[in-house]
């Protein structure tokens, strides 16, 4: 498996509705990418719809559209973070203890499914949305989709990496303290974070719920303006929905915080990174320092203040009954929302009340902002030494947005060598979700980023060696097939004797069949190492009457490899004495 | 002292800017008018500026207007509740031990003064704004203008006192659960509680800081109007400030309780009043009965969930240092804040934001709504005897405004037969605040409510008997002056015999002279009793070479009576032997 294309949404929707591909062939090709990856991160899923239920759903999308429906999603795949309800599937927001089955989905995936959208399934988190790292979740760490020694970032872990490594042409996730953000930066996305309650958050299993958000991760911001077409609007059944009210941004001023207020934590490259980002910014806006301190505390209260007692209100019952259900980083995270005063609480609204006043006031001297999404990431290994200590330093440059009642949209800004993506967030006022969008796209046709780093497949993937015997092997004619698959040569081998090899009669190319007989000799062979999933799709294209079986090596080893059906040997011609097909093909 | 009129804040701009009359003469009326009622309602206050200081003041607001400049509240007084800062004036929120000298004014103080609008005094309060009674105070409880044995209402009990006796043109108040419009029903007021943040409450002892609203009381209307344009507007040194955004309420659809839902704790008069309010009412606009369960619902959410608990965080140190320097009631309310816990908050907030989108349904069906202000009222002998039950009665119909972002007026709707004033609320969306002004001002002029009843001067006033001999003796030409100060006969007696009667030269109307002397006789004279304001106005009336002493009566008790300067005698002629005056007239 070598990096797929990533999808959009947008392009998928247009084939589909002008019949140049169908919501069934999209379908096809979608689960065939899921089962792929499978291979690699099968824990970037909690729990998927059934292929079938799938395939009837695409049936009908493409029924619709020959009806002569117009749908702007029509047979887009997408998937939904595991906080979020959809019908059909069990939630879990991570914690198999509090897991439910939904009677109805969530208002913005009923809005996504009218639109011709299609849920494949549910990704994972780092529990009830607490985290900014994705190793929080009793069902794996999704890893970065670049290097899977890095965290995905989170708690949208699952959605980001399922549209970074191109399985999904966007998720749904969320944002609380950056989790619709910073994932879309490590894995080199787009998130937008629209503005608090410009989309519905009923259906959602709450972490804050007076300033969480659904979002959404794309490979470009086009998709997330589709999206974000379709999806906001005011739903009188969520208490925190708003009236859309879009403003423009008129100006060009772009706020960047003070030289000694932006901290990279040692990371020079993200310095460096976010010094070419402004760079391509100041090309055509002014770059205007601001002081983010307010900001900074703001950041302060999620965490430090009465915001936890959200997170622990919105699991009180569990956490009361059952804390060891609870992942514990998570939980010693919840557990002190038990003990704060309600006093506590109100001296808490009231500072965040007088910060919003000093953040307002960066309003009258810039358009809007332009923050490095995270000044840094971390391995896998690192969090789990300081599990909330390195969670706080990424949230540095997002945890005040919600609070602050802003709306912001991460974009990539490329890649740290290591693979892992660098991202900044362009940050404004309030319902300037579509200026920043379009913010980001000129942004983005201006920074001409190097082209994506592939997808890390892993070194530790489960794998499967493959011994072939002809058209396959190094300078043959298909040989390509395990090239385009990124096989790893393992060696030139032979059979153990028992085999007997026959150059096939009408066979094109040419092709041998590998025949198991007692008296047979040592066939030659090259044997490959492909990924699971590669070797699926690599057996899937094997013809008749060849088959992938298992052959037994001289050492007396077995790998899988080219075997034949009986019939491969009608009118075939036997060449077991050469020992090998290059002998004979050099026989020519 | 008969009913005063009440002061008009338009009027006396408008005098005082035309020149008609000077904010020097206005303040001198007012010093006397403040004089005058301290004898019957001392508790009004909890302090007053220096007189010489306000006129000063006046005459500063003389001079700038002489100066061309235009006021808009050109020399007119007010008052201010004692929880908002004046500076020069202790602050104390009816709570000794919490006072302080603030060292600027809170910003509406600020916007009126700078209109011309000057500021005579702090008005007692329900310690720290927390009741709808006007018993909850060390400095005394103010007693219903119309009816002393009747609570003001609160907690802007003083307030509402000051301008229904008509000491002060209009009076700002405060008001999180009511107190800016009980007080106003129960003393003919108009009660204008702006929109959250319309105001600003820079500078307000916080009750409920999220929900806390400044607010003012005034004799009609139009002067609720102009305080309003005065005082609203955006104060970034507010946290809770917001941008002006009147709406309009276009249509003529008024909500009114469902009939089983008109609740009146027994009070038919009230009852009847409401009845008759929503008959003018409904001469111009359709009534619609409306379901308002989940506004008392929210209503609950004030005192009996986490809202407490910003009672208790704003004066958190003083309940934590010298818990019993707090009103014992007050105290009983602050307390249980200290245990509520942020999980509980969170889960208030969250409810709250459920019942306001009930509320705000209420907007598709109905314009604003016409609710009684209280179902009932009590005497101050009934609270003392339940002084938090009844106490939430009377919040029936105001507790859930602030919490459901609404605007609202009290307007008057009649008297009970006790004297005490009946009124209802009309309640609009956020911003609706100047069409709910011209709403209350169209029902007012529909409404022709009779003339406000007496003030309640009180049997427990203090007095003074006096003694008259001559032109002011019943049916006498200058008697209208005891009857025109509501002055009581006492009855007819005679001197002790140590007096000598004169008729004076060259007085009109003829007039005796009383002067005491050893050889004298007994002079018939009648003895009435003044309230001590009345007595005051009167003695400064007196004529030289008249004065008012003391005389000793027959049975060697002394009253005040007419007295005179030695100079009364020349070329007067000796009537002593006549006995008195009535026989010297009857003479001729």
């Amino acid at each position: 498996m070598t990096a797929p294309e990533r999808l959009s949404a947008g392009a998928i929707a247009a084939a589909v509705t002008a019949g140049e591909s169908s919501a069934v062939a999209v379908m096809e090709a979608t689960l065939a990418r899921l089962a792929a990856y499978d291979a690699i991160q099968p824990q970037v899923w909690i729990s998927r719809a059934d292929p079938q239920a799938l395939l009837d759903a695409a049936r009908a999308i493409d029924a619709r559209v020959a009806a002569g429906e117009y749908l702007p999603l029509a047979g887009v795949p997408y998937a939904a973070k595991d906080n979020i309800d959809v019908a059909g599937l069990e939630t879990t927001a991570a914690c198999p203890a509090f897991a439910y089955q939904p009677e109805r989905s969530a208002t913005v995936i009923e809005r996504l499914e009218g639109a011709g959208a299609i849920c494949v399934g549910k990704t994972n988190l780092d529990q009830f949305a607490t985290g900014l790292v994705g190793t929080r979740s009793p069902y794996g760490a999704p890893r970065n989709a670049s290097n899977l020694a890095y965290v995905s970032g989170g708690s949208s872990s699952g959605s980001a990496v399922a549209v970074a490594a191109g399985l999904v042409a966007f998720a749904l996730a969320t944002d609380t303290a950056g989790s619709g953000r910073v994932p879309a930066a490590f894995n080199h996305l787009v998130g937008l974070k629209p503005t608090k309650g410009r989309w519905s958050t009923q259906g959602l299993v709450p972490a804050c719920r007076s300033i969480d958000c659904i979002t959404v991760f794309t490979d470009a911001p086009g998709d997330a303006a589709l999206v974000d077409s379709v999806v906001a609007g005011f739903d009188a059944a969520d208490p925190f929905s708003r009236p859309l009210a879009d403003v423009a941004i008129a100006g060009k001023r772009i706020g960047v915080p003070r030289p000694d207020q932006r901290v990279f934590f040692g990371d020079l490259q993200s310095e460096e990174l976010y010094a070419r980002a402004l760079a391509v910014l100041g090309q055509t806006h002014a770059l205007v320092e601001v002081d983010i301190a307010p900001l900074l505390e703001a950041a302060q209260l999620l965490y430090g203040g009465p915001w936890v007692a959200e997170r622990t209100a919105a699991v009180e019952a569990l956490l009361q009954s059952d804390p060891d259900a609870i992942e514990p980083t998570v939980r010693s995270i919840l557990e002190p929302g038990l003990a704060m005063t309600a006093v506590e609480t109100w001296n808490g609204i009231y500072r965040l009340a007088e910060l919003a006043r000093h953040a307002e006031a960066l309003w009258h001297h810039v358009d809007a902002l332009a923050f490095p999404t995270t000044g840094t990431t971390y391995r896998v290994a690192e969090l789990a030494a300081a599990p909330v200590a390195l969670n706080s330093n990424l949230g540095r440059y997002t945890n005040f947005v919600n609070l602050l009642d802003m709306a912001a949209v991460a974009v990539p800004a490329g890649a740290r060598h290591n693979g892992t993506g660098f991202g900044i967030t362009l940050i404004g006022p309030a319902h300037s979700d579509l200026a920043l969008i379009a913010m980001a796209q000129d942004y983005l046709a201006a920074a001409m980023l190097p082209a994506l780093p592939p997808l890390d497949l892993g070194d530790h993937m489960d794998t499967v060696k493959l011994a072939v015997v002809g058209a396959h092997l190094e300078g043959m004619p298909l040989h390509w097939q395990l090239t385009s698959r990124s096989a790893k040569f393992i060696g030139a081998f032979t059979t153990a004797p028992t085999y007997r090899l026959y150059a096939m009669a009408d066979s094109v190319p040419p092709k041998p069949a590998l025949v198991h007989s007692p008296d047979g000799g040592e066939i030659a062979l090259e044997v490959y190492e492909l990924g699971m999933a590669e070797f699926g799709s690599f057996v899937a294209e094997v013809p008749p009457p060849l088959a992938i079986g298992t052959v037994t090596l001289a050492d007396g080893t077995s790998v899988k490899g080219f075997v034949a059906e009986p019939r491969a040997t009608l009118g075939a011609e036997d060449i077991t004495h050469l020992g090998g097909w290059r002998a004979y093909i050099g026989r020519d």
